[in-house]
Parts: structure tokens; C-alpha cells; sequence
């Protein structure tokens, strides 16, 4: 029952607009739908493997990091203490483990102090939007379908989302450089382009070595940095992926966003972003890290180094490799894909339903399903309601509310039975 | 040496027009003047007493919240685990807790429901002053000086801060009228006023129960929320404040915001907002805090659990009392400030100085000195520098950069030899 009027304290449209637009619940709904159908099989949620976790591991990790600071700096307890429980660098405290993990992993050479650990990547895609937006006409690009926290982010800092193409190649160049010029004639100054290299969030796409050099040459030619977001590009099959775009930037094109909510743990909520470019400040120079570490100092004032400390401990015993503290993780990301792969096939026989598709991504959590139906949040409520399986429906990755006949399947926290009794509950969705 | 032009990826001013202001730098100043000055006793720092902290309580704490949630909650290890490990809910974990000490503590009885964890008090602010800022016409008002994290706040969501007078009962409520007509004769939409109620940063300051009960008939009146920032109010001696705005309010009037980083640790980064105003939605009547939770989903996600769990094991230890866990921190902070009321009696004799005076407040951990000069940075650096001694310039509290003849001396984390020796020089300098 509503209450009466008079009770109202504050209306609705008096409050922060995007709070009474559509598109406000959706990151909310991403996060709490399993929460509202308990028994449902979830191929929405792209939680990380938690099979491996437990609560000693915190007092381990934690107990690696301490004995670390004593050992490796010669610090005393008193100092460690203040280390962990105090306040601190603004910038973060395991800077230079984050370094040295980027370039074991990844062969990115950066300084450490281009690093600013954040409250998670979604702080640091804030940090980096609000520094990049100065005016109502700076807007950023963003290959969609694409991760919602991105256009979050940019609703937080007003500045418009323009979405360019993604496809099969990753990202669509011609259709890059079409939005570059129709946003500078609509008066428009784009400074970035926002994506996921490898195993993209939802489409599972990843980017050829040619395309990254292409898009790179673009992002030079054009004046736009690129905000590589890449949680995912670990979880692959041994071989090499391609370089990341950061570690083939030769001029400091690319800020590098980083999450250890897949590769640690959600709950240390500590991500980075790597923002080595040289900003010029009233005559002296100083480099975007700094200008995003004047931002948080405002924002979260710094990253719990609590958290910090939980994954220098990961990092620590894992010779700084988020690939090797994840090897039996990898395994069952890998499982679960092929797994998938079979039970579609075998669900959805090739010629039995033409227009029930999907992709076949090497890696990372996410497959995109083509479907004969438009896939809104209706049609989700009805397929967990009446069939028990839950999945993410594709309009959430473009941010326009307009249900697509695609929808994103997420394989990263299921177990083998869960996948064979999701895909039976899933098929009999599809054909009824 | 500067690079030369070429070598610069971006200009200053193409970013975020903050980041180039003088302002910009008052945080990231106040964070890190001590690390500037190593051998300097600082009487700047407004960090908690370190005493009594250890690296053996993180673990403790983490023990107690775990058995707490096996035990009460009747949960199983893993599912403990997803609790402390996973994603988790946007409001936060320990609501329950919050409001169990709200209650304890402060007389504040809440819906846990109404209560958001945050990354500290800070992003509570952001998150509240997103909500409130709709259009370039809504400001807030911010008792002056007063905490410089409100004005960063303010400065990331574009929201113009006006100033209103403290003055020794805490707020001036003649200022508060002439400044509300003054903004609407200009065209703002004033959304509400922010002030710390107990022990105020940097004044000291307390608000009289009458002064309570006349600006909450004031808020009601001028259609206001009144934002009570109290990270102080437990740091007094052990007779009753008076209760809380929050605890007088009748009328959803107030959002109170808390800090657990005087309370916990600094390092844990928790905090928390009470938010229970009804908002009309689209017809559907939902919290202002189901609002903050929506806006912090593109923010950062959740608040770390294994930081929440920290605190929560600290509460869960000391049953749910803040001041009963602080028991021996407040004697430490209330014979501090004996000491450094006697000890500025003594270096500073009546008629002696007589332009140098101070205020005696009952508690917190700062108090206000009236020095004979202008109190700018540059004789912060001169006494750091030639003097070895450290304290805040009251302009950084003010955000106009105007220095004046006034200085914060903070006392909370200094040892009696410490607060001995940091007058001898202050003494000095102050002479000099």
C-alpha cells in the first residue's frame, strides 16, 4: 500500500535524473536476480569459480603480505600495523606488485607509481571519466554490446556514451571512425573508446593481433585514448593471447583498467588502472595517476589495504602470476565452456532450429545465444519463473532498454550438473 | 626537467576543471604533509590513536564475525564464504549491526533497511550529494570551516557549496535564513546543509540541544535535509552529549552519515549513510538509501566484506558499543587534550600573547589556536621546515584558499612527550 502523499519526504524528480530513467535498475537487477529465484539455474551471473575459496585463505594471504613487509622492507609490527589499519597512500599499497603481476602476465613494463589501486575496476572506470570529462561536449565511446559499468560510470559524470560496433572482430574500425566524425559534427569532443580485448563482456569476443594495431594507429591518428578494461583476458586456453593493447602502446594511448574480482577475490573489491600518459599541469607535469589519485582523494579517499593486503598475499605466493594462482580455476572455466559447447550442440542439433545460434569463444565466462524470440526482462521473468533457468538478457549491454533476440549465457560459476540440467531447462524454455 | 611539449599526451585544461584549481591539492596536502616532514611532530594528522591497534586483531575480529554468522545465522562454511569472498549486496553486510549500534551508542533507532555501507564516510558524502544534485540550480550548504571532503564531494558532482557561519554554538542560524533566501533570490534550489554536530573538524565545536532542536524546526521550515557527518561524538567525556539530530528527528529531515575510521581502523574503509526519506518513484515510494544503493552500483559495486567483517567482529565483541570499544582510546584523547590545554596555558600566560588564544572543547580531536599572523602554507612549510612542527591552516577548511590568522591543532594520535615537545616548538615558532 502507498503511503499518502504527505508522507513523501523527497519526489522522485528532484533526485538525480538517471535515478528515475529505466536503465537505473539494471546493474541492480544484474546483481540481485538470482537472489530473487533461489532454485533457478543461473547462467546470468558472472560471479568467478568459488570452489576454491575459503575464509582461511583471507588469514593466510593476509599473514603472506604481513610477513612480507617485515621481512622484504624491514619494517616493524608497529609500522605493518599502520600499514594495514591505518590510513594511506592515496594511490594504493601493493602498487608495485601490481606492476610486477602486469608484466609476468601480460608483458606490460609500467612504473609503478603510473598505478592507482582502486575500490575495484568500477572505481577506476569512474576515476578516469571524471578526469577525462571537463565539459558537457566531452563524451566516450563504447563498443557495444558492452560492460554496464562503463555506461554507469559515465551517467555518475554526465558525459554521453557513444556506442561503436563491436562484431566478431571486436571492434568495428569503419564503424569507429563513421561515430568519430558524426560526433565532432554534432560539436561533440570524444576522448576515449572503451573495451574488453579479450573474452569481452557479454559477447566473448576477443580482438586479433592485427585489429589491436589497427585500433591503436586509429586511437593515435584520431586524438582518443583507449580504456582497455581486460578481466577476462587470463582465462583462456595455455597458449598466448595476442598482447594487450597496453603492451603494444608505444605512446601511451592506453589507460589499463585491471580487477582482481575474477582473478582474487570479489570481496577484496580491489582493481587499478594504469595511467602512465604525461598530463600537462599549469606548466609542470605530472601524470594522469596523480590526476585520478586528486579524484579519489575526494571519492573513497583510499582502497581498504585490508583488501589489498588479501590479494598481495595471493600475488606473493603465486611468484605475482594471477594466471598460475588461477590454473585449477582455468581448468574449470575451460570444462565448463567445452561442456556448454556440447550441450547446445547436442540440445539444438544443427538444422533442427536455425535461428537458435551461438558463438564458440576459446575462453573467459560468457557465450552470446541467438534466440527466435525478442529476449526482454519479461520474457526472463517468465523463463525463471515457469522453467527454473536464468540468463542475461543482451539489451542490458546496450543501454537502450530495446529487447534484442540475443541473450548472454555465463558459465563461470556452475558445476557440470548445473550445466546439463541448466541447458534441459533452457531448451525447453527456447521451444515453448 | 620539464619534457618538452611533444612529450605530453594531455593538456590540463582538457580535464575535469578541478583537478587544475589550487583546491585540488588540499586533500592529497592534508593526507601527506606528515610523510613530507618525517621528524616533524604533527599536530595536522586527524588520524585515530594507533595504540591499541595490532595485526593479531584483523584476525581475531574476522574470527569472531565468522563464528558470528555460522552460529546466528545457522549458515554452513561455504556459505560464510560466499559472504566474505563473493559479490555481495549493494547495501552492505553488517546493517543489522549498524543499527544495533546506532541504537546502543547514539539513541538512533533505524530500519537496518534504510542504512547503506559505504567506503567510508566519503563516499557516503558523494553518494548523497549525487542523489540531491538534479539540475546546475541545486547547492548545499556547509557550515563553514568545516570538513574539506564535503567540498570534494561537492566538487565531483558540480554542485555549487554555500557557505554557512559556525561560530561557538556550532551553526548560525540567522547565517543559515539570510543564506537560504540569498540562494533562491539567486535562482539555487538549496537540498541541505552539512555539519558535524559533536567535537566538529576543525573547530571543535558542539551543538547545544537547544541549537539542535532550532535548526531541525529550521529544516522542516526551509524544506531542507540537514546531512549530521558525527565521526566525533563518541571521543567525549562520559556524560551524555546531547542526542544526535538524527535522534530528534521526527520528520525524516536528516541523513546521517557515520564514519567507522575513528571508531575501527582507518584501514578497514567503512562507513556507513542513514537514509530513511520516503522518495516517490514513478508513483512507487522507495528509501532515498534504495537510491544511494542504485547510484553506488556504478560506484563501487559493494563495500569489501572482509572489511565490513572487521568492524562487524569489533561490534560483535564489545556489544555493539563504539565508545565501550574505545574505552581506552577516549582516555587517551581526553588526556591529550588536558595536556595540551594546560600546556598551551603554559607557554602562553594570560595577557603574555595576547593575540594568541584557543577554544576548550569537552572532546573530539581538534581544537582551534589564534596565532598573530596570516596561517598560510607557506609558514605551515617554514615552521615544518625550521621549527619541526606541523599543524593545519584553518583557510584549507574554508575551500577559498584565503589563509587566516587561525590554525587546527589536532591531538589524537600524539604520545604526552610528543604534545610536550610539539609546543615547546610551536611555542617557538608562534615567538619567532
Amino acid at each position: 500500500m502507498s503511503p499518502p502523499a504527505a508522507d513523501v519526504d523527497l519526489r522522485g524528480g528532484e533526485l538525480f535524473a538517471f535515478l528515475s530513467s529505466p536503465q537505473a535498475d539494471t546493474m541492480n537487477f544484474l546483481n540481485e536476480i538470482a537472489l530473487r529465484f533461489p532454485d533457478a539455474v543461473s547462467f546470468a551471473a558472472g560471479r568467478p569459480h568459488e570452489g576454491f575459496f575459503s575464509v582461511d585463505l583471507i588469514r593466510r594471504y593476509l599473514d603472506t603480505y604481513t610477513e612480507h613487509l617485515l621481512r622484504e622492507y624491514d619494517r616493524d609490527e608497529g609500522r605493518v600495523c599502520q600499514d594495514l589499519l591505518q590510513y594511506g597512500r592515496t594511490k594504493g599499497l601493493i602498487h608495485d606488485m601490481v606492476a610486477k603481476s602486469l608484466s609476468v602476465d601480460e608483458g606490460i613494463e609500467v612504473d609503478p607509481d603510473s598505478i592507482v589501486i582502486t575500490v575495484g575496476a568500477q572505481e577506476g572506470l569512474y576515476l578516469v571519466l571524471r578526469a577525462l570529462r571537463r565539459t558537457a561536449g566531452d563524451a566516450v565511446l563504447a563498443v557495444q554490446p558492452g560492460y554496464v559499468g562503463l555506461t554507469g560510470a559515465a551517467e555518475l559524470v554526465d558525459m554521453p556514451v557513444l556506442p561503436v560496433r563491436g562484431g566478431p572482430r571486436g571492434v568495428d574500425l569503419t564503424d569507429l571512425g563513421d561515430t568519430l566524425r558524426r560526433a565532432r559534427t554534432d560539436g561533440l569532443h570524444p576522448r576515449a573508446l572503451y573495451l574488453n580485448t579479450d573474452f569481452a563482456n557479454p559477447t566473448g569476443h576477443s580482438l586479433s593481433r592485427a585489429a589491436r594495431e589497427e585500433l591503436l594507429r586509429a586511437a593515435e591518428d584520431s586524438g582518443i585514448l583507449l580504456i582497455e578494461d581486460n578481466p577476462y583476458g587470463i582465462f583462456g586456453p595455455e597458449r598466448e593471447n595476442p598482447p594487450t593493447l597496453k603492451a603494444l602502446d608505444r605512446s601511451r594511448r592506453v589507460v589499463y583498467v585491471g580487477s582482481f574480482a575474477k582473478s582474487g577475490f570479489p570481496g577484496a573489491r580491489v582493481g587499478y588502472v594504469v595511467a602512465d600518459q604525461r598530463v600537462d599541469r599549469d606548466g609542470r607535469h605530472e601524470s594522469l595517476a596523480d590526476q585520478l589519485a586528486r579524484i579519489k582523494s575526494m571519492l573513497t579517499v583510499n582502497t581498504s589495504p585490508i583488501g589489498q593486503a588479501v590479494i598481495g598475499g595471493k600475488l606473493l605466493e603465486n611468484g605475482f602470476s594471477m594466471r598460475a594462482a588461477n590454473k585449477r580455476e582455468i581448468d574449470v572455466y575451460q570444462r565448463n565452456l567445452r561442456q556448454l559447447l556440447d550441450g547446445l550442440a547436442a540440445h539444438f542439433p544443427a538444422g533442427s532450429q536455425p535461428e537458435v545460434t551461438w558463438n564458440s569463444p576459446d575462453g573467459g565466462f560468457f557465450l552470446l545465444l541467438n534466440v527466435p524470440f525478442e529476449a526482454g526482462d519479461d520474457v526472463l521473468e517468465r523463463s525463471a519463473r515457469e522453467h527454473g533457468v536464468l540468463w542475461t538478457p543482451i539489451h542490458h549491454f546496450y543501454g537502450d532498454g530495446r529487447p534484442r533476440r540475443q541473450i548472454r549465457l555465463s558459465f563461470s560459476h556452475l558445476s557440470p550438473a548445473e550445466i546439463d540440467e541448466g541447458l534441459r531447462r533452457l531448451a525447453g524454455f527456447v521451444r515453448s
